[in-house]
C-alpha cells in the first residue's frame, strides 16, 4: 500500500481515503461520493476495508460484526473507487504504540467503551502512514469518532484535511448503520425511536438538558426492547455537556436495541 | 513547514530529519553528515530544533536546560543544512494526544521519568508528519530513545526509515550531551567514570549480571558527585534485561553528577 501511495504521490496525485470496516452500506456510499468530488476526475479515491480488532472493547461485538466483502468490492466497483485496501491484519503481535486521548473520549461512547477510541485513532494514524491520503472522510453519524479525529489531526499535525458526510437515514428515520443487519425486524422497527427522539430535541429548543434528556429516555424506552446507554446535550466544538439544548448544540444517544447497540446524533 | 515539505515532495527531492533540542555539539554534527550522506548531494538535510516541553518530567530540568540558537545555526551552516525547523511552540493550549507504548518504556528511563517517552513521540510523530521526511536520524547515545521511535515507526507505520549514528565521545570517555554543559570542572572529570563502566563491563564478557552490577556501581560510586540510577544489561533488539553478559547484550545506564543527571550506554 505504502509502495503504490508513493507512485500516486510521485505523479502529484490528489489521494481521498474513506476508512471504513466494510459491509458497505448507503452511508458509506455516500462518503465515498464525497471523496470522489474531493478527489476530481483525475485523483484518486481509495476505500480501506478493516474491522479493527484494537476498537472492539467488547470480543462478542467483534466476533458477530458483519463482514461482506464481495458486496463492499461491488459497491466500490459501481462508484468508480480506484483502490480498495483491505489488509488482514495490521498489527504486530508485539505491538506496544497506541494513540491516547484525554479530553474529548472521557465521555459518551469513550466511557461506555474503554479503550475504543485509542483503537480507532490508532488504525487511522496506520492507515493515514498508508495511504498518505490529503482528505480523508468520516461520517457525521459517529459525530464523538469524526471530532475525536480531527482532534488528532490537529494535535499530531497530520498532514491530511477531513471531511464530513452527513448520516443517511432509512425511509423511517433510522440511520443507515452496518449493525442494523443484526437487528430483527421487530427491533429494526423500534429502532426508529432514536431519529424520533432528535427531532423531538430540534422542537424542544430552549428547554433544560436535564428535563429533555428525561423525557427523551421516556420517549425512547416505551419500545420494548430498547434502553437508552447515555443522551446528552453537548457543544459541538468541544463535546462538552450544556445546560440548555440550544439552536447549535447536538444531541448524541446510544441505546440497545436487544443486544445490538446503536448510537445517533443530530443537530438542534 | 508543511508546504515546505510539499514543495520537496512534489519535486521528488529526498528528504533527511535530524530532531534535535538545539545546543548543537559534535554528536549533533556527526548525526547531520548521516543525514547529508543519506540525503547526497541534491537531497535536503532538515535539522530540527525544539526544546520539547513534553518530554521533561522536571520542570527546573527543563527550564536550566542549554539553549544556543545562533550557534546551532552557524553549525547547521558549516554541515551545509537545507533547512532548520525551529518552531516556538508546537502545541495547542488544549492539546489532547499523546502516543504511548507500554514494552519498551516500563523499564530503566521510562520507569525513572514518567511520561518522557510519550512525550518524545508525541513530538517525533509531530515532527515526521509536518517535514515528511523519507528518513530520520537518531543517536545511539539515546539507546532506549532511539528503541521506542523505531517500534513506534513499525507500529504506526510511518513511511520513514530511522538511522542510527554512533555516540560521539570527549577524549576521556564521556558521552558527549548538551548536559555536560551544566557539569562544573570537578563533575566533567567524574563523569567519565560511566564509559569506563562501560569498558569494564566490555572486559568481563561471561559475568553474572547481578554481580557485574554491582561492581560497578561500586566503581562509579567511588567519584564524590556520582550517584547512580540504574545499570542494566539487557537484549538489543527488546531492552529486556539478561542473566549473564554476553556479546552483542548492550549495558545501559543512568547517574546523577551532581544535580545533572546522565546517560550512557554500549554494546558489549
Amino acid at each position: 500500500m505504502q509502495r503504490q501511495a508513493a507512485v500516486w504521490r510521485n505523479a502529484a496525485q490528489r489521494v481521498v481515503l474513506v476508512p471504513t470496516m466494510g459491509a458497505l452500506h448507503e452511508g458509506h456510499r455516500s462518503l465515498i461520493r464525497v471523496a470522489r468530488r474531493k478527489a476530481r476526475v483525475d485523483g484518486i479515491v481509495v476505500v480501506s476495508i478493516y474491522v479493527n480488532p484494537l476498537q472492539f472493547n467488547d470480543s462478542r461485538d467483534l466476533k458477530i460484526y458483519p463482514r461482506s466483502l464481495s458486496a463492499d468490492k461491488q459497491l466500490c466497483r459501481e462508484e468508480s473507487v480506484d483502490a480498495v485496501f483491505a489488509p488482514i491484519s495490521l498489527y504486530e503481535k508485539d505491538a506496544s504504540v497506541v494513540l491516547v486521548e484525554n479530553d474529548l473520549t472521557t465521555c459518551l461512547e469513550g466511557k461506555c467503551r474503554p479503550g475504543h477510541f485509542a483503537g480507532v485513532m490508532t488504525v487511522v494514524a496506520k492507515l493515514f502512514n498508508l495511504v498518505c491520503p490529503d482528505f480523508s472522510v468520516f461520517g457525521e453519524k459517529d459525530f464523538q469518532q469524526a471530532t475525536v479525529i480531527k482532534r488528532m489531526v490537529r494535535d499530531l499535525d497530520f498532514p491530511v484535511s477531513i471531511l464530513l458526510g452527513p448520516t443517511k437515514r432509512e425511509e423511517d428515520g433510522l440511520a443507515i448503520s452496518s449493525r442494523n443487519l443484526l437487528l430483527t425486524g421487530p427491533q429494526r422497527r423500534q429502532g426508529a425511536v432514536l431519529s424520533k427522539a432528535i427531532e423531538f430535541s430540534r422542537q424542544s429548543l430552549g428547554s433544560r438538558a436535564v428535563d429533555l434528556k428525561r423525557k427523551l429516555k421516556r420517549l425512547i424506552e416505551k419500545e420494548p426492547d430498547v434502553r437508552v446507554d447515555y443522551i446528552e446535550f453537548v457543544d459541538t466544538l468541544n463535546l462538552k455537556p450544556v445546560k440548555v439544548a440550544r439552536k447549535g448544540n447536538r444531541v448524541l444517544l446510544a441505546a440497545r436495541v436487544g443486544s445490538v447497540r446503536l448510537i445517533d446524533n443530530g443537530l438542534l
